[in-house]
This record gives C-alpha cells, sequence and structure tokens, in this order.
C-alpha cells in the first residue's frame, strides 16, 4: 500500500501533494509499469484523506498519462518512458528566486543623436488619437471583434485609398491594398509571395534594414550601385535580379529622387523580363519643397510594381501600421496564396486610424509635421550653416524627408571622426556605412537624421565637432 | 518659343498645368532631349504669367529629372528614355469614377456554425480594456512613443513571464520572451531563427494554418501521424524531420492530451538529435476539468522545447498579440539574428496588456471565461443529448479547450453529410479534413468549435441533422 506523509496546513492544496508524491515514485522507479494501485477508498482510508481528493488525483494522473484506469479492475502505473535527466520531483517554488523577473536596462550615452531617424514622440496626436480610440471602444462592439480580414478592414483600405488618391495621384482600389504590422513584415509577406528563388536586388547605398531581411529569408540578395545606373543600365541585367526594391522618391541614405529617365528605364526593365518592383515609398509624405514627386506605381502602366508605404514615420514609430498596394495580378496571387494569414494588425488600431484617416486629421497632422519638420530643419541648417564648422563644410539633398548630408573637409578617416565624436556623446554615422562594401563608398560624407535631434544641445555639439577638426590641422 | 494655353479659371493652380504640358511634349518628342528651354522671364512673359509660376514649375521639372539646369547657360531637356506606352498625358481626374473605393460583401451564410473557433465577441472585457486604454493614452507620452525593443517591451515581458510562472507553473525570464502580432507571424520567425534548410514535422491530423505557413516560406514540412508515436516511436525518426509543432496540452483537432510516456519520448528525440520542439499551447487555459496540464517546456530540463501562446483566443480573434519562450541558447541566437526586426505589436497595446495582466484583471478574465466556456459546453451537451440525435451520436474529447469531437453512427460519405447541412445553413467539418491524408482518416467524427456558437438556433439546427441521419435509413 502506498503510504506519503502530506502536508495538511500548507498553502499546497492535498490533491496536488498526493499527484507530485505519485509522480515522483512513477517516474523514479518506485512504482512500476503496470502495477496496480489501491482503489480510491482503501488509499484514501490509508492517507485519511477523502475519496474525492485520491478521485481528483487519479483523475489527473490519467489525464497526464501516468496511470490508466480499467474499467471494473482498477488503476495502473503506465510505462512513461522515463528521461533520466527530467527532474519532475523539483518543487517549482525553488525556482522563484532566480526567476524573479529582472530586466538589464542599458543607459542612454549619447546626448547629440545624428543617427536616430525614429519621429520625436512629442508630435503625435495624441489628443485626438486619443480621442478617437475612446470613439471605437465605446462603439458597437460586435463590429470592432469580427474577424478582419487578413488584408486588414475594409474600412481602413477605403480610406487608405482615398488618402493616396488625394495625397500621392495614386488611383487604386480598397481591394489591392494589404494591411500589416509594419513594412518589415510586409516585405516577408512579399517573399512568400514574389518566390524564395528569386534574385533581389536593394539599393547600395541603401537602408540596412531591407537586405537584413531579405538576408534573414535566405533568398539570394544583390546590392546594386542605383546611383550610376542612368548611364550604364545594362547593370540591372549584370546582376540578375528580377525583383529590384528602391525608393525612388527619396533614396535613404542620399536623400536623392530618381529621375524620370531612370525611372522609365527601370519600367521597361521591369516589363520586358516580367520582373517586379517594391517602391518603397516611405517619407514621401516629408518633401520639403515643390509638389509631391509622382510615384512609380501610377506611372506603370504594365502592373509590374508594389506600392509601399507606412505610417510609422507619419505618425509615431510606435504605432505598427504598414500598408502596400499590389497590382491586379499580383493581389490575384495574394489571394490565392496568401489569403489565409490573419491580419497582423489590431483591429481597434484599424478602426482608429480608419477614423483618424476619414476625418482628415491625419491631412491636418500631415501639414503641421511638414511644417514642423520645414522649420526645424531650417533652424538646425542655421545652427550649422553659423557655426565653426561652416566653413569646413557643405549640405546635400536637403530638400526632401527627415534626413540629409552634411560633407566635411577633413582628412582623417570617417571611422576616426566617428570615434572622436562618439567621446564627445556626439553619435553621426558615415554615409560610407550604408555601402554593401564600404571601401567603395566616397568618403567625409555623414547622414545627418534630424528628426529626433535635441535642438539645444546642437551648437554644443556642433563647437565640438568643429574642435575635432581643427585638431586634426594643428596637429 | 514654348506656347500653351492655360486656363487662369480653374481648380488646378497655373503652375500644376505648366508642368504637365512640359512634360507631356518632353515625354511625346515635341520636346528633344538637350534642347533649350525659354528662360523664365521669357516664358512668363510669353504665357502672360508670373515668374515664379515659371520658377516653380522649373524646379519641379528638375526634381523629376524632366530638365536640367546649368549655371549661367539655362535650363535643357533631360533625355528620359520615353517608354512610348507611358501615358503621362492621361488626366489624373479620368480615373476618379473607375477607381471610387468600393469593396465586395459576402454575405453570411450559415446560422449554425461549428466551424468557427473564433472567441465571440461579447465577452470580451471592454469597459476594462477601454479605461485601462485610456489610462495609457493619458500617460507619460515619452515612454508611449519610445521604440519598443524588437522582442516587445519590458513590461510585457516581464507581466507575461509573472503568469506564465502563476498560472503555467513555467519559469522563465522576461529576457527569453518574444512579443509578436499573432502566432503565425511568429512561426515566421522561427522559421528564420531556426533555419530554412530544416524539416519541419506538423501533427496529422492538425491545425491546417500551421503546415501552410511552412509551405509559404517554401521549407520541407512532413504531416506525422502523431496519435500512434507512442506504439512506435521510429516514425520520428523516419520522417526525418528535425523541428517538431505541437500542442501536447490540448491537441487540435482531436482534443488529445499527450501523456507523460511520449513526452518523454520526444524529450529523448529532440536531446539525442540536437532538435528543437515548438509546443503550441494555443488554449491550454481552457482545460475545464482538473488541473491544468503541464507544459513540456518546464519538464524539458535540456533547452529543445520553445514555448508559445496567445492573447487572441482568451481575449479576443482581433487583438492580435502573441508570445513565445525561447531556451536561452536560441534566444541568443534570436539576438544575434533576429533583433534587427522592430516589435509589430504596437506600444500602445502593449502597455494596454501589461496593465490588464498586472491589474489581475486578465486572471479574473480567465476564470470568468472558464466558467462561462463550462456553462456554454454543458447546455451545448445537454442539447446534444436531450435532442433525437442522441441516439446516433457519441460525444468525445469534451475535458478541455473550446472544441470537442461527435462521433456520428451513419452510413453516408462525411462530404455528403456535409452538404446536406449546408442546404440547411449549417457549417460543419468532418475530422476527416484536418488529415494530410484525408481517405487514411477516421469517418463520421465531427469537430465542434463551441466558443462562438449560437445556442438559440442548436436545438432548430441538431433537429434538422438528425432529420439527415433518419432520411438516411428510409431511403
Amino acid at each position: 500500500m502506498l503510504t506519503y506523509t502530506l502536508e495538511p496546513h500548507t498553502s499546497v492544496p492535498l490533491y496536488e501533494q498526493l499527484i507530485r508524491r505519485i509522480k515522483e515514485d512513477i517516474s523514479s522507479g518506485i512504482l512500476n509499469p503496470g502495477e496496480k494501485l489501491p482503489s480510491k477508498r482503501s488509499l484514501a482510508g490509508n492517507l485519511g484523506i477523502s475519496t474525492v481528493t485520491v478521485e481528483t488525483t487519479y483523475q489527473q494522473l490519467i489525464a497526464e498519462g501516468y496511470i490508466t484506469s480499467a474499467p471494473r479492475r482498477g488503476y495502473f502505473v503506465s510505462d512513461i518512458s522515463s528521461l533520466p535527466s527530467v527532474s519532475v520531483t523539483q518543487d517549482p517554488m525553488d525556482h522563484r528566486s532566480k526567476t524573479e523577473p529582472t530586466l538589464r536596462e542599458i543607459p542612454p550615452v549619447y546626448t547629440t543623436d545624428f543617427s536616430n531617424s525614429a519621429t520625436p514622440g512629442e508630435n503625435f496626436p495624441f489628443t485626438i488619437w486619443a480621442k478617437l480610440s475612446r470613439e471605437v471602444l465605446s462603439g458597437e462592439s460586435s463590429r470592432l471583434l469580427k474577424t478582419s480580414p487578413g488584408t486588414g478592414i475594409p474600412e481602413l483600405r477605403t480610406a487608405i485609398a482615398r488618402h493616396l488618391y488625394s495625397y500621392r495621384g495614386i488611383s487604386c482600389s480598397p481591394e489591392q491594398i494589404v494591411v500589416g504590422a509594419g513594412t518589415e513584415y510586409l516585405y516577408g509577406l512579399l517573399i512568400q509571395l514574389l518566390g524564395f528563388n528569386r534574385v533581389y536586388g536593394v539599393e547600395d547605398p541603401g537602408y540596412r534594414k531591407i537586405s537584413r531581411v531579405y538576408q534573414s529569408y535566405g533568398v539570394s540578395c544583390r546590392h546594386i550601385p542605383l546611383e550610376d545606373f542612368g548611364k550604364c543600365p545594362e547593370i540591372l541585367n549584370e546582376t540578375e535580379a528580377d525583383v529590384l526594391h528602391i525608393s525612388p522618391s527619396h533614396h535613404f541614405p542620399t536623400g536623392r529622387v530618381m529621375p524620370i529617365r531612370e525611372r522609365n528605364i527601370l519600367l521597361q526593365w521591369a516589363t520586358e523580363g516580367d520582373r517586379t518592383i517594391i517602391e518603397d515609398d516611405y517619407d514621401s509624405e516629408f518633401r520639403m519643397v515643390g509638389q509631391p514627386i509622382p510615384s512609380l506605381f501610377e506611372t506603370d502602366p504594365f502592373g509590374h510594381v508594389i506600392y509601399m508605404n507606412t505610417f510609422t514615420k507619419t505618425l509615431a514609430s510606435t504605432v505598427r501600421i504598414s500598408y502596400m498596394v499590389l497590382p491586379e495580378g499580383l493581389m490575384n496571387r495574394f489571394r490565392e496564396r496568401l489569403a489565409f494569414y490573419s491580419c497582423t494588425v489590431s483591429n481597434f488600431e484599424q478602426y482608429t486610424l480608419s477614423l483618424f484617416l476619414t476625418s482628415g486629421s491625419f491631412g491636418r497632422h500631415l501639414n503641421r509635421m511638414r511644417n514642423y519638420y520645414r522649420a526645424k530643419r531650417n533652424r538646425i541648417l542655421a545652427i550649422l550653416t553659423d557655426s565653426p564648422l561652416a566653413s569646413r563644410m557643405r549640405i546635400r539633398e536637403e530638400d526632401a524627408g527627415l534626413h540629409f548630408l552634411m560633407e566635411l573637409d577633413m582628412q582623417m578617416p570617417d571611422q576616426c571622426f566617428t570615434e572622436k565624436c562618439a567621446a564627445e556623446h556626439i553619435r553621426i554615422t558615415p554615409l560610407s556605412t550604408y555601402y554593401h562594401d564600404p571601401g567603395q563608398a566616397p568618403q567625409h560624407i555623414f547622414v545627418i537624421n534630424y528628426s529626433s535631434l535635441d535642438e539645444t544641445r546642437l551648437p554644443d555639439a556642433v563647437r565640438k565637432m568643429a574642435g575635432i577638426l581643427r585638431d586634426e590641422r594643428t596637429t
């Protein structure tokens, strides 16, 4: 007969104690496979506990497969193929000290950070967003909790189509739009749609995350120096890429706008070889001078361009909503192959963003942001041109988007300058690091992301940078 | 000299009209590459418009690459390599009629739907969620808009670790947790983490979406009949799978709990071959009888098991928040290779869910849901056993989760019964459709998802199903 000493006065219920003890005996081989267990009544009598407790214990042991019950014959130990080192005897409470959740905090190091491209929180239209969220949450719950189509709720896709038409001159149907939690997620969907065996071309220099996604998916990825391809279009065929991922309206990091001649060559290349262009229009909203640059998508009559954009830049980097517009042919393929995926954006945020778009709040927010960033850019340019650094620098490509380039007249290697800046708590990234082969890259040019730059500290940082250049001459 | 008739009294600004007309002339070859354009002043005089308008026009044409400017020499037409069929002449307004966003609506067909596994909206704790959302949105915005680590905000990971410890007996550090927008997204991350060249084993029968994700990623996927593998463990090695994706606590669709013997064999298999098990614990919270089944993750001393769960089931199918717990070794590899990915869940929802967990609301909600579903399941079982169908059916595996199985005593093929049900607006799915080879599957067993079932219509639906079986005998 089984005999266990149970503790009636602890917080652990008797049946839990009994379950654990019998499991231990089965795991350690004290109870052997096939061995008959005492009846519920006799075990209860022996241990001085109720039969209900034994009943609960046996049922749980049956559910987990430690014992079996044979009708009218009783309960039997199962053959559990013990793992010698699986320690079921360990008291789960023993873990507590070592698992008390803690997190390492990494303190911020830089006081001036030219490398941070996040949009600052202070500009997020909190009050309106919170009001619209409340409206959504106080709305009809059955609608809110109806599963979203994989491509996003119709309300949001309709609002995006209207927005694209008004602000970007793009004509598309809401049924061509796919909403997802960030562009990185959409890149992954596109690889699944276009194929793992295709060769993906990315811009060199370019936004490093894009090629990292392709590499992480294990597909062939070519880094193509597109800055010169207008002069030698053969380069496109030489790389064997058949999907090209580009930002023609505002290239990162050079800020270059792709001229119409190169756009036409690209469209011809795509059409001839049944290739695909992914147009990543990530900050077209922030063109500071003139009219918006027309998108490649709208000038493509043959359905080879996929348009992609995000609200991450225009709203806040923590709002994870992006979208893409597929040409009809690819959209049909998407419906066949990828429609089974659930939408990755929650309904609450999809509805809130729909309201934000249709109420005109987004349009007003964009105008406010353009003015804000234009003014900020001008103040920063003024600080730079009015600083001791002015005689040693040249500003480039400042018309569009939330970054520009600064070329410095200096001798030391970029890496050396970057390190001296870091020692002064200034973070700055050379353009060359965005090249696949940094050795081939132009030197002494730096990327200035200004969206999150702390202006109050800028004059001091610029003085220090000028100091670093001055020291170079004197030594 | 260029001569255009511009319309001063339309809503289209003069510079937009002029830009469009010059683009047309360049695209159609009326203006040739290299041709010099009139000076701003003379074109303005000729057209009777201001030089500012011409200045704006030229700047935009330069930005888009249609013309170039040479200092002190003037403006020249670029060689744009025209695409003959790219119609830049089309008035964008022409699209309006055909692109006025519309969406196809598919009307609901079924009055009783046993195939819908979504959790019903009415149970979502709206009031509390809205209150916590408001708290989050009225909180410190700088914290809210700080970019989330790729694995999720520390607050949420800490809250999940505590929840796992209390409710599931799982000891892990918040730094082992990765938060993502739905389990399907996390499956994709795991393929990138574990490798595209590995062989992934899924349960046969099983949840079809899982194998669809693997297929969509182009990796080898084997369907393994795990129900029998306790009897012949060799099957695991024969399939050559080295990653196994399973739901040991509550298998879908059979509802089976994996017994301890098979768990031990699996852990041994994983340890011997340095293989990985993905434990998809998708509805362990809804075990209706007895204690929770211990997770494979916590019984694995060797770090070969990845634990995965979702709030989609427990909260609402439209809240897209899931998470996984990686063993230390894999978490290190994740940090090296995949840390560059942004988190796919917005900060607002991450903070709201953190509060929901730490305030105890989630625990209370789970208790309420368990009681709700237990009562609902009992009412549905009562309706079934008290119906004309009772003599022809047997209920199986009803202890856990939000579905059970119904075996029917009938002769007709499952497909035929399903179609007759559909004609009566009843949607029901045979177990066999969840088998990779439905021909090998047991027949006459149906999956009853009851979480969203409309009980008021159930008695009528059951009468109709009994009628279908009765007709079978009489014909």
